[in-house]
């Protein structure tokens, strides 16, 4: 139980397996760690073997060199794992139990906790409201992509699964528990679908397909997903939805000659900064603005897309700075309402494992998860940057295949 | 009964009590009106005598020239008055009843109606969702700065006082039903004020005062209001309220003096597109920005304040086009969620006639009303510009002085 | 145009096709019209050729002899049919248009319908808020087993199908959206289902079938159903529900044998005072009792069921004024919350009718629709009341067949 | 440190003064313990030296005799106390802290927790969801009418004072802050109270003055209080309220005088199951019938008032049982809500905290609070129960005189 393997970031474009420490329940100093975290004791937490761990698109921020990462970092906020080591102050999580982690990490202690909003936990973060594992500027937790790793205030964040070899038939839609189904469900819900809705999502990336997927299963009636890539518009047809291949025209054009009217009920930008423009160049506001274009009058946008403060690799210096160029009035004229920001995972995984495990909702087939080994991991990194209509999920110990 | 006077609006920064037609139960053509509306039949409509009808910041933008409102365009979308025609298909308001009347037309017949979204009704305006009196492309319902007016579909748009008398001691309150105390109550419900928050109001002008007293009556802890004209902030004081003063340094340095943290729990922008930089200029984002960063992580942000989807009159070609350069990435990092546009009147009127009748709320008072004769209305137009801390209610029959 | 027939109530156990009258845009005197409402304009209805008006479970009360009905009070509260005249204060629905009715007439003029509370309105009864066609002690409005029937408030209430061809494809889905669809899914949206919820829904009839359907479109994980008769049980089965045949012991423990848990997150009762005891006799708080039991703790408690203020015909001198012996303390230290009433059809019709249309429902095949002839409508209510597993159709005019 | 005193049940009628042990982190044995609860380890609590603790109408049910709570049971649930020693597992939580406890012990672990349903916590109480300091059947946690008291799960639980001199200015005040502010606010949110409301508080005990006073927060516009008692009416009265004398008729007429309509828009039950009838003897079911009666169609009905569900001293079988002869249809004629259970302190208590300290509420004055020494609580208990208008808050260490 000496060592550990994991994927790390070692600079721009390059990620690659390293051995690393096996955890411990203190937090130790290492690249990203947040000195205000280094010693802080972790007898709350509980020790995974990581059994499932998936490749994210917020991790391709890092990877492609778009934020100050340091080399090193261990990747990987995407967890379900067994429990191998429970720490003093655990009560109800148990050894042996299969759990699912939310990827924000929350203390279950503070005001925000109290309300449900563990996506801006007070307490885990000493730079600023929110956390995740192995992420950058996020107080230092190490990544998920190993084969082991410390889950802090265990019987708070970890949902345990109720029977574990019904869980392991299921473990590559469980595995989506973790950070991309709530995600774009929190998106879904955010724009307020419901019964009967005609939905846009702009985006058919896993949290476009898993924002569409949920649309559905909150009982949308048509559900229309707009993107440039046709192997993954192709992906968002194989479960029912309808598709618009942004390179032939403008959103409202194509949604009017699908539902016969210009417009939506509800739209989600499951897209964010990186947002491109008809001409293939970044264009941060581009989703923004046409979602808020296509979206009916007094509609809610749901916005999980992820936008940031700062983007020193931004197209200019306005999105350097995190200034968006939006056409705001179009939006008030409209009365819309805009829910940005990360996803509350708690508030959302334990229904959507029940949906799961009632066969209500297949989200491994709508995002077409693919299990690699960890070894295989940086292959899977560069695929998933070329975008390849797949969702990357690691088998970091052979549990899986 | 022939015979009419109105305020109507005559070019850049004049304004002029014209003769005008009294109305029937047919919209006629005139200046601004829609051709789809002409000929229109209103036999739901009641013609107003009307008994308090105020001057509003939204009729400035007219007024400045920032739009393309014609000469002769007859003003005035905050009218309450005496009934004294009902039209062949009202059945339940009746002759003589003192009402409120809500700016925001609406049919209540279409879907939105039917959702309480009355600032975005389907019927009314030929152009887009939602309609007011007197305003330029809002479908060319004539404006209530008039003796008699004309109110459409008034069983469901007229809010009957149940007590004339009663009502006529409180006509300096009730009068603010039809617009700005919803509006201001709006802003704070979409804040998310509620018992015990610290509240930031941006803008001191009447909407602003009237989000600050809702949010005292929705029993926020403290209420804090910012702006750069010291005449209405003492104003502001005079209820209650705490004030910044905005050319004395950033909001969120003055919050932190006030409240011993850099954040409020909620926030309101009662600003809107015509905000003011530091440097006195007009910059059109700056208070939206302000906002995002003063405001706790997790919070809604209340836009009562207008944005508008084209500004002939804005300060650059961005402007113009209504593009705003938003510090989106901050909002999105705090999770915060986006409330713009129209308030549905209707959700709130009656509940605030009830606790004006009940003096749970003194809005009269609170932003300083000053009554005035329709002919003094042209000075009213004038000190309001200049940023008098009044709200002017023009008494179009004497009956109120 | 000038006849009509229709079903009429004709005394305890017995129902007949009459011939009556032509309908006009005055209420009428008749059997059950409340003097108030006698010579009533009408002018913003219309008059509908019945398409199709279904047979309800709530008609039977009438019919078994349990209320104050007279004789010859034409029934039928599930309406849709094409407009055939157009009063004159109507300005959106059109001759020639299909539209579904909800069962409870609102006029879309009082303070509960402008919140959406449109089970309560003011307006239309004199007797107290809410109203019904074809009803007992409803204000005396005209049932629609009929050829032709009035629709008053036609703008408000008519729910105008966007297609005509594709709504006659469907219509067999669609006649649930004037009652049974929207009641069973008020139901399911009070008992607060949602993703991952397990639901007992008490009654196989067609609401408890429709609240079991809607708890699926909802998202719900399992849903269970309950009753005595084993045909309707059958019938639950048919589109996925899990069942529990009452006869055969406790809910709660036939729950724990399907769930693992005796205790469900959200309950259903959709049988109301009729209910039924173990030992085959009446006893109208049981359903009540063993929701309370089996629910968990925290949940919300959904009643569409009908629980009368007094019933003359009850078992014995508590269930005929109307009170029931409820375990009350056990819902309290729960934290149940109960919600009970009519349900507010105009809520919901419209986002179901977009689910039926895009087969997202098949509410029709879920409670075994059965289309009959007007001539065969006492035959339907005869199988009706001997517990047949079918909701039964009234095709008025041949349409459908 | 060795020693602690506290206030025991002893006996029907009779309330004691003891010398008990001093906590430790573990539960240990002792009169109304439950076995499956001795030796827990509380190394999530902490240790406080009480401040003020509170008599409480619900310990009046044990005194009574009415339960089956063993003598030597330490009383108290109303704890407000500093922080002396902290367990090795609380982490945020400091020793000198100054806390305010809601009387709901919950964990911050389980799935109702995690829903901000702290008053059915699963972890906390062997024999049911929900737990409280003090109590019969509670799982045995040792009362706060004491000078030391252990509190477990302190960072999620315990409400620090921002302020401790801040804080001990408003001790009498913010002491109601562990029960019943939150009980009555949560009563009258329970009830959708909010802005221009008219309502009913059926009761004006502490709760009910706490649920008045919270309706008046909420921005009601008329609060109408009924009780039989006329020195606790006065007290209503002191701060605003209307008032009707039970004795003096029904409520509906009473309220028709004051209003003008016989309806209130909202309802609190403040009383429950010890409800008295007209004829001065114990009638549980008439408070919940009279609310149904006097409440509007479509009103919701908070119930914090006690409901239980087996009553051995019970006036009669029924009752005994907890079954309430409920005339249920009434309510269900009327589209009513009904809203049960105990509070979620946690829900409310910062909120409000925040509203006291900021001079939002006066809700000491408002209940008439009555410090007395710990010595004296035989004597509160005594006149507590003989119907005093006031709210007895023991000052255990002689830190408020």
């Amino acid at each position: 139980m000496a060592g550990n393997r994991a994927v790390a970031y070692k600079g721009p474009g390059k990620v690659e397996v390293i051995d690393t420490e096996y955890p411990t329940f203190e937090l130790q100093d290492g690249p990203g760690v947040n000195p205000a975290n280094v010693g802080r004791q972790v007898h709350h937490g509980v020790i995974l073997k990581t059994v499932a761990t998936n490749i994210c698109g917020s991790d391709q921020h890092m990877v492609r060199g778009r934020t100050t990462a340091p080399s090193d970092l261990v990747l990987g906020h995407e967890i379900t794992g067994e429990v191998v080591e429970v720490g003093r102050d655990v009560e109800f999580v148990k050894k042996g139990d299969l759990v699912s982690v939310p990827f924000n990490i929350s203390c279950g202690r503070c005001v925000n906790c109290k309300k449900r909003r563990t996506e801006i936990c007070l307490n885990v973060n000493p730079d600023r409201p929110g956390s995740a594992y192995g992420y950058v500027d996020m107080g230092g937790w190490v990544g998920g992509q190993a084969e082991y790793v410390l889950v802090p205030y265990a019987d708070w964040n970890a949902l345990v699964f109720p029977d574990k070899d019904q869980a392991m038939e299921k473990i590559l839609d469980l595995t989506m528990l973790s950070d991309i189904l709530p995600t774009g469900y929190h998106g879904a819900v955010s724009a307020k679908v419901g019964t009967g809705s005609t939905v846009y999502v702009a985006g058919a990336g896993p949290v476009g397909l898993a924002a569409a997927a949920s649309a559905q299963l909150l009982g949308a009636a048509v559900v229309v997903v707009g993107d440039f890539n046709t192997e993954r518009l192709a992906q968002a047809r194989s479960f029912g939805c309808e598709t618009i291949d942004l390179s032939k025209g403008e959103p409202h054009e194509q949604i009017e000659d699908l539902l016969k009217v210009p417009e939506v009920d509800a739209a989600v930008d499951a897209v964010g900064f990186e947002a491109m423009g008809h001409g293939g160049k970044e264009a941060p506001a581009t989703v923004l603005n046409s979602v808020m274009r296509v979206t009916s009058a007094g509609a809610s946008v749901g916005i999980p897309g992820l936008y940031v403060t700062g983007d020193p690799g931004g197209v200019d210096e306005a999105a350097q700075r995190g200034a968006l160029s939006m056409d705001f009035g179009t939006g008030w004229a409209k009365a819309l309402t805009f829910v940005t920001g990360q996803t509350p995972v708690m508030t959302y995984h334990r229904g959507l494992m029940q949906a799961i495990l009632n066969d209500r909702i297949h989200i491994a087939k709508a995002v077409n998860a693919e299990v690699i080994s960890l070894d295989e991991a940086p292959r899977g990194y560069e695929e998933f940057d070329k975008g390849a209509a797949k969702k990357y999920v690691i088998d970091a110990h052979g549990s899986i295949r």
